[in-house]
């Protein structure tokens, strides 16, 4: 049996050193919630609205000026080419699930430009032809060519899965086999100053079964950090030091992610013990020091970078939505190595929070930064001079359905629970089927009817889920939080599999060294981190606003007509009522007025929701009284 | 009489609308204490080092090139000449008491090569001559040519204060000519993208007595904000709304400050109603809500900005030197309207916190960010590439003496407490000594004695004071803080005058809307704010670092051998020693561990002295416990 599926798959094919092995795209139905809510509203909504953008922000019409097919200038900065691939990545995961005819006709007009854009030598870059053909390859630090090419790669191989046509394929191929000769063992040290490429190359070497993209891969990460540098030895771009010799998540936050998910794929691949290492060592250091309680990446403005340790500024938070993502993908390729809990858990955050945050509910709108707080006016834009993050979301949304489960062996994991139904065949070839019913996340009821067979279900078991109860026909099976609970059976039909995930609504605390969050709290409940808005709130400057005194008074409540369904925290909090505007900025702790409390009726709305009633001010965090 | 001083002074000279007029540098003598040390200090090591910084920049040479002296090219930034004219101005008021003959054949040599430079017009600016001369005034917003052009001009008037010599006075009024031909009431709108010129057109103005300047001068402050614009629009440049509708400090810190400043130079002159009720809305928005502790200004390293209402980050703090130097100024000139204690508070706060912390203790190397808490590694550097910072330095400490005192009427006002003499004549003719003893601000006990005479002495009695006391050879007078008490008498040989300003060590709690200083308390000893460093508390990590339970025990103390003098204050203060690397970043409050306290004796010291003992972690807030 071939380890590489002829289905559309999500990124990562079962890899030798890979535990888990992806399922399609087309394997799962996502049948209703929340989630199915945001994959059909992106695809009907998002990349229509996508693909209009393309063209007003002359990205796709750049590729008609190159290929001769129109007049006119190329326009935008040197990365646009990336938010056509990407769009067209998203498209095509689409597709292999729409089958729209309208949405195929874009595809096709797509791909087809790409390919007449093509040069000989396999290059194409619309930014670095024509007049600016002499300057390619002159500046690996900051042109992005070889970052498009990952994205076109990564376009052209959802294509190949989606279509079964090798055009956008053969693109890429003869784009990597250029990139090949340049800086392959044979040819000199490159690599881009933003990674990418390299898990673009991984996938390519296992679509097409050619090792030497995944040379190419090894010695772009290879060529980071040596001396003489490749790129610029700069922290920013992630050349400060070896790949294996960084200890800590420095430099530009998305960058930096996607060389990590690179590494993960070589890794995948590779199985050397230095890559793994060092990916655990920084997983530690994002995931138990650098991240929001939203799963938000990337504190600072200055640089899209990483804060030092604990750095989480809440106001000025830069949380890209891409970076996001970009952690998401990460722990993806980690949980298929090793299907460790923590993975999905931190995917799982970030989907719910940091990701979904990332775009308006009609799916048209979209949040480069996502802070924790506004103090109000701040808004999604339908597209940006660097429009990385849309159509990042809409790829990611896209292919939805294909990172719910994974498969291994003789067992089928779930690792995120929304209503669906999956069909797929397990590495053995057996058929399995497995119905899934449940209102998450606005609850933690979930009931699942696997197939007959012999096989194992392995159910992820949130690590905040305490006091979790999994049954098997009713008879209780142990649940830990933070694992998998897995199950072995010769199922039979009818079986049912019941998994109860208790949702209380839970103050969140952080470590105290996060200085930005010492003195307060945040309100979770499930994986879904709730945010307070102006609009909630009438009348109070949320800068007074206070968490309750007891919190085991708020209320969770499902509202149906509220921002596409909700759940919904309602109940009472404190509002200082000392008029703050009239003090002087510092006193002497004797001349200090304490808070004078005044209870007030608020609202809390998931933080996904957030900015979808107006630009009014917002607060995740609210300090203990 | 003349209201214009024919002694050095420091800017703003007696003006039709300022209840002030200054004292001249050279009228006062600083005979000991920290100011005296710092002011000698920067003539004797940071002024000479500037010498050799701008020899190495570039700076200098670039006047030799444009003036065909020297062959070679302009290099360097389009702002690079007022690094330049700073340095120049703070050697000529260093002169004005050193009569140093060393320094004076640098300002010589230094002005004869900028009067060489300039063309025949009166255009002067080394970056756009030769083949750049096209370019001229082509980009106020971002050229800085105006801006060069202001701080050339109150080189200039340093110069002719200092030397009476004129010959750069008249380098000065051809280009201020030239500006007033292209940009005065005949020509069209103009004004610089960085303000500065304003400040300097108001000057030239008094010294040369010639009304176009402060034409000029208002113009460019009309110039902001007119639709179309005539410059960007933008906030970062101030440009987005008429100076009289701004009502709240917005866009880049020191160019808002530089502009507030000039607007306030311009009061003085014009005594319009709406520029001062503007200045006082201002005010109020930056010293009621955007200042830190320390005086410094500027929140935002994205667009050296200032942050929103109490956004006022710690670590991340921008805090420009060059912003505490602007606020400095402004207050300084609103202080000379109009006499209220609460502007010299601020700059009191300012000179002994954010501005002295912008120079090392050696005098050669610089912050250009002065953040309120550091993790390590952050150190003064000796030059920059954008080296505004320095020489704005060199400028605001040579010109120290011309701070202390103004005069007004009969009055003598005493703003600010060194040991000194002053030695003036009031606006009347007669001549006022007055002799300063005291420690300040180690200190608070005054001892001042006036010479004979019938004249007030106005006393400025901190807004930290609570318990000051004012004895008239030795019969107590009412001495409220936050005001000036005003003594009116016959003087006799030997009269004291005794002022006693209680510092204890105070517990500062900020206004809580400030959400980063909202659980936690900075410690002041009048007017200085301390810090803790790394190397005073060692082994132990900053942030697990809390204030003591009772600061009652702390305990203050002068150190002679440390850090040049300084008083330290020393106790014990809690750590928290949960291992808090172990733990998850969030967790529900139900599994949140409390700290576990440990007593440790540390040691605190004057912020202004911090990262002089190696660049170890710093903070000046630490948490309540």
């Amino acid at each position: 049996m071939s380890p590489y599926s002829t289905d559309p798959v999500v990124q990562t094919a079962q890899s030798a050193h890979a535990r888990l092995k992806p399922v399609g795209v087309r394997e799962v139905n996502l049948t209703g919630g929340l989630l199915a809510e945001r994959y059909r509203n992106n695809i009907e909504a998002g990349i229509p609205a996508g693909w209009t953008q393309l063209w007003e922000s002359h990205t796709i019409p750049n590729f008609y000026v190159v290929s001769g097919r129109r007049a006119g200038n190329v326009e935008g900065p040197r990365y646009i080419d990336s938010d056509g691939y990407k769009w067209l990545e998203g498209a095509c995961w689409a597709y292999a699930r729409s089958r729209d005819s309208a949405l195929k006709a874009w595809i096709d007009e797509f791909v087809d430009v790409i390919a007449a854009a093509q040069e000989e030598d396999g290059y194409v870059n619309t930014h670095f032809m024509g007049e600016r053909k002499s300057l390619r390859f002159t500046d690996l630090n900051h042109a992005h060519e070889i970052y498009c090419f990952g994205h076109l790669t990564q376009a052209a191989i959802a294509h190949h899965r989606v279509t079964g046509e090798d055009k956008l394929l053969n693109v890429a191929r003869r784009f990597a086999d250029l990139l090949y000769r340049l800086f392959g063992p044979e040819g000199k040290w490159g690599a881009c100053g933003h990674p990418e490429a390299e898990m673009a190359l991984v996938e390519l070497s296992r679509e097409t079964r050619e090792p030497r993209y995944l040379q190419l891969a090894s010695r772009m990460i290879d060529a980071r950090g040596r001396k003489p540098p490749v790129l610029d030895g700069s922290i920013y771009l992630l050349d400060h030091a070896p790949f294996r010799e960084q200890k800590e998540a420095v430099g530009h936050a998305v960058r930096a992610l996607y060389l990590y998910a690179g590494a993960a794929d070589l890794y995948a691949e590779s199985g050397e013990q230095a890559l793994i290492d060092t990916l655990h060592t920084l997983w530690q250091d994002v995931f138990h020091r650098k991240v929001y309680v939203t799963g938000g990446l990337g504190a600072r403005y200055e640089g899209e970078a990483f804060g030092l340790p604990y750095e989480l500024p809440n106001l000025r938070a830069y949380a890209e939505t891409c970076a996001a993502i970009a952690g998401f993908m990460w722990n993806w390729r980690m949980l298929q190595i090793e299907p460790n809990a923590h993975y999905a858990d931190w995917m799982e955050i970030a989907l719910y929070n940091g990701i979904l945050s990332g775009v308006s509910l009609d799916g048209t709108r979209y949040f480069y930064m996502n802070p924790l707080e506004s103090r109000g006016g701040y808004e999604r834009s339908a597209w940006f001079g660097c429009a990385c993050c849309p159509p990042n979301v809409h790829r990611t949304l896209a292919a939805l359905p294909g990172y719910l489960y994974s498969l291994s062996d003789e067992t089928v994991y779930v690792h995120f629970y929304a209503s669906s139904e999956l069909r797929t065949r397990l590495p053995d070839g057996q058929p399995v089927q497995l119905q899934v019913q449940t209102d998450y996340p606005w609850s933690g009821e979930v009931l699942l009817r696997p197939s007959a067979g012999r096989y194992r279900l392995a159910l992820r078991v949130p690590g905040w889920a305490l006091g979790a109860e999994l049954r098997i026909n009713g008879k209780s099976a142990e649940a830990l939080p933070g694992s998998y609970a897995v199950v072995q059976r010769e199922w039979q039909d009818g079986d049912t599999v019941e998994l109860s995930l208790p949702m209380p609504i839970e103050l969140i605390r952080a470590n105290p060294r996060v200085e930005d969050d010492r003195s307060g709290g945040a309100i979770r409940r499930g994986p879904v981190v709730f945010c307070v808005e102006q609009v909630d709130a009438p009348g109070v400057n949320l800068l007074d606003l206070y968490l309750p005194q007891h919190i085991g008074a708020l209320r969770a409540a499902y509202e149906p007509s509220l921002l596409g369904g909700v759940v919904t925290i309602t109940g009472s909090a404190l509002v200082d009522t000392v008029a703050r505007e009239q003090q002087p900025l510092y006193v002497p702790a004797s001349q200090y007025t304490p808070p004078r409390w005044r209870e007030v009726d608020i609202r809390w709305i998931p933080y996904y929701a957030w900015a979808n009633r107006g630009a009014g001010a917002m607060k995740v965090w609210l300090p203990l009284p």
